[in-house]
């Protein structure tokens, strides 16, 4: 009987984050206050986020301490499994080595929790009561009302309506968190009343209920936000994945020649790819693949601009690969992946060559998908999917060259609350979205004015 | 930083199950055939099982081997965690330990695959190309139809209409893993159309979909049968449960005074309860506890005769708790409790005193369910909950009593496919279901004329 999975004690969990900005063969340009257009000094976010997070989005630190009561809630679920995909390679016969790291076992089902409970953490810390975030899908406002709950703290998430009316399960996994779930627009909010008001059966959007969340917590004292993906405190969290992976591949005497995640915002592809890009950027030779829906092509189609993170224009202008704020995807289902940015900390990473974007059509990641659930076992999210495409590809490319190439997945989530995209795919009613030009042109037209990062080397 | 979970290694998994029955104090009472009423001989069933799993039903061998096909598939999730509840037992301010071992890291979010990966070994074993079964919530159909992809073995589902019609993502799971899963009454089989004559508009029963599934199995040389509970086979291969635990609370440096599970069928129940049963029967003081709902209370109000497993009085007469083959339990949310009956072995322990029966309140299994989940983070499945709100009252007992119980709880799934159900609660829209006693009388009525089992000790 072969040992399938390399496995860690709790004793074992990583004690500290890995902070790539140091790293950066280029500096990160900075933020932008969104009015003045100058570089956004940490106090002007002191409303928003609380300063120890604020000092993590900026730190020069390469590692930082992961408080003892985060690790203590981390480990309901992690370490996480590594685990080698016997199963896989043979259905597809190919001498690569696949492994994945299966981050589907939070209670939330996701990755997300990875950050949620470190910035429930902080929060607590800083004496706040309550946090409020937006959410699409679901994913990020679920993990964080699991988070809150660990800490005792309420939780409002602006659940964009459309979402809301078709995802009840998420919503109600929200609830038995204890946490408030509303739809966006809604009239708790003077944005939200605003809309309404225009548009009363608005279907909503993130941009919407990103202007929700950010008012609601300004606007009261013992309140503050908080943002599941793409700022660089957030993607740091995430580095715990990584650690974990590097001391579970040596347990397995292996070293990842290809690494592979999908990338929406970010977060859990730079989870577990970030500690390896460090090895990259000293010399050592990895492919590092990010993968997005052809759908939503941020990185092989968006430019290297500043944007706003958002489509009311709200948030700093970040230096990032980007659409354009008023580019809305089509309504593919991998909703984590419709996000017209990228993490400035991959953006710069792709300008330098460590990382290289990859965009994979819908119904490959299904068919993907559903290969992995037929011989790995587990249902993979929708957006997980795509990263999987990306391992078969490469492991077929592996068998074509006769090589034993390494492949490293980050397996983000399970799908079995997102079974009714599978059912659109086995009813035929997927499609690859082929996305017009025009679409494209039009949204980038939006950022033609605003001001351009350095591109690095 | 203390460690909260004990971990075991691929290599550490258990090698054998534990078979009860070899140990029981007083031996089990034989099935019988359901026409002559005569015990049954185990060619009989060989038109439904392969023989592997009848020797299996019938085997005096105390420790079965698990053949090593069968551990390099449970590897895909097992060992399983087994994690000290820490947050309950503050929240509940408890000197108990609480530990829990968590049964929903599978695939299908169960410990229903622990035997259903066995049970689709044996019939490829046998040759057997394709299994029937029947579902009701679906749990059981998902976790058949995973292990028969897997296998490589085709796999028909029979899905109670009601809850195919309620329960969509149950049956995308079947179809992910590439089972057939039909609505049942069905038009496939003369069982099925029959039914659909009288009624077109029949939601169907758990009891007309066994009808469908054996019907089918007995009609095609190269299709069996499969059951996901109550038989001897089924309760055996869940033991690994139980064996992994027992290594666990070692690590642990800990014996539990108090093991409870919740039981509809019996088999996630037994799967932990067993091996420690085992040491009650050798004179170990332990509690042992098995929970029932109280709209279904089988092992609290139902005598102890011999019973059909099925409405349609088709199955072999057991010896079990039951409330007779015609109750219809009311429509609670833990489908998996409203079973009629209990499986032979553990009516037999409950009769010679090793096996302490309870029956829950719906309210408060739902109550206990919200509180696991805001302390330890995960949500679990509703059946769960009638577990978890027993280990509430004996923690609470134990603070009463200021002793320091050791409580050990099978967390047999997770709740997020069943969220459904908590809407329903936070609604207001759930009751106790105060369950008339002439139903329990009429229902038992029917049951008056079969024989009687001998009541051992």
């Amino acid at each position: 009987m072969k040992e399938i999975k390399a496995v860690l004690k709790d004793s074992e969990i990583p004690k500290q984050w890995y902070n790539i900005s140091v790293d950066l063969p280029t500096p990160l340009n900075p933020p932008l206050h969104p009015g003045t257009g100058e570089p956004l000094t940490p106090d002007l976010l002191e409303p928003i986020f609380p300063m120890s997070l604020i000092e993590q989005e900026v730190s020069s630190e390469r590692f930082i301490d992961i408080p003892e009561e985060v690790l203590e809630k981390l480990l309901i679920w992690r370490p996480t499994p590594l685990v080698r995909a016997y199963r896989l390679e043979k259905a597809l016969n190919t001498p690569a080595k696949i492994y994945y790291k299966n981050e589907g076992v939070s209670p939330p089902g996701s990755h997300k929790p990875n950050t949620a409970v470190a910035q429930a953490y902080y929060n607590k810390k800083a004496g706040v009561k309550r946090i409020t975030t937006e959410t699409g899908a679901g994913q990020w406002g679920s993990a964080l009302s699991f988070a809150c709950s660990l800490f005792g703290l309420e939780c409002k998430v602006y659940m964009v309506k459309i979402s809301y009316d078709q995802k009840p399960y998420r919503r109600l996994m929200m609830n038995t968190w204890g946490a408030e779930c509303v739809p966006s627009p809604s009239n708790d909010t003077e944005a939200g009343r605003k809309i309404l008001k225009e548009f009363p059966d608005s279907p909503g959007s993130l941009g919407i209920a990103i202007s929700e969340a950010v008012e609601d917590a300004v606007s009261r004292d013992d309140t503050k936000y908080s943002l599941g993906s793409v700022l660089n405190h957030v993607l740091l969290h995430q580095t715990i994945v990584g650690q974990e992976a590097m001391k579970q591949m040596e347990l397995f005497g292996d070293y990842p020649d290809i690494i592979i995640g999908c990338a929406g915002g970010g977060s859990n592809f730079a989870g577990l790819a970030f500690p390896f890009a460090r090895d990259k950027i000293n010399g050592k030779d990895i492919k590092i693949i990010a993968c997005e829906p052809t759908s939503c092509p941020t990185m092989t189609k968006g430019p290297f601009v500043y944007d706003f993170g958002d489509t009311a224009q709200l948030t700093p202008l970040l230096p990032m690969h980007s659409l354009g704020h008023d580019f809305v995807p089509p309504p593919i289902h991998a909703g984590g992946l419709r996000y017209h940015g990228m993490a400035p900390l991959i953006s710069q990473l792709i300008i330098d060559g460590i990382i290289e974007p990859r965009a994979i059509p819908q119904l490959e990641s299904f068919e993907a998908g559903i290969m992995w659930a037929r011989t790995e076992g587990s249902i993979p999210a929708p957006e997980t999917n795509h990263a999987i495409a990306a391992v078969i590809q490469e492991a077929k490319k592996a068998a074509e060259e006769k090589k034993e190439k390494v492949i490293l997945i980050n397996w983000s989530g399970h799908g079995i609350i997102d079974m009714a995209a599978y059912d659109a795919f086995f009813s035929g009613k997927l499609t690859d979205y082929a996305l017009p030009e025009e679409q494209i042109k039009e949204a980038l037209a939006k950022i033609d004015a605003l001001p351009k990062p350095k591109m690095g080397k």
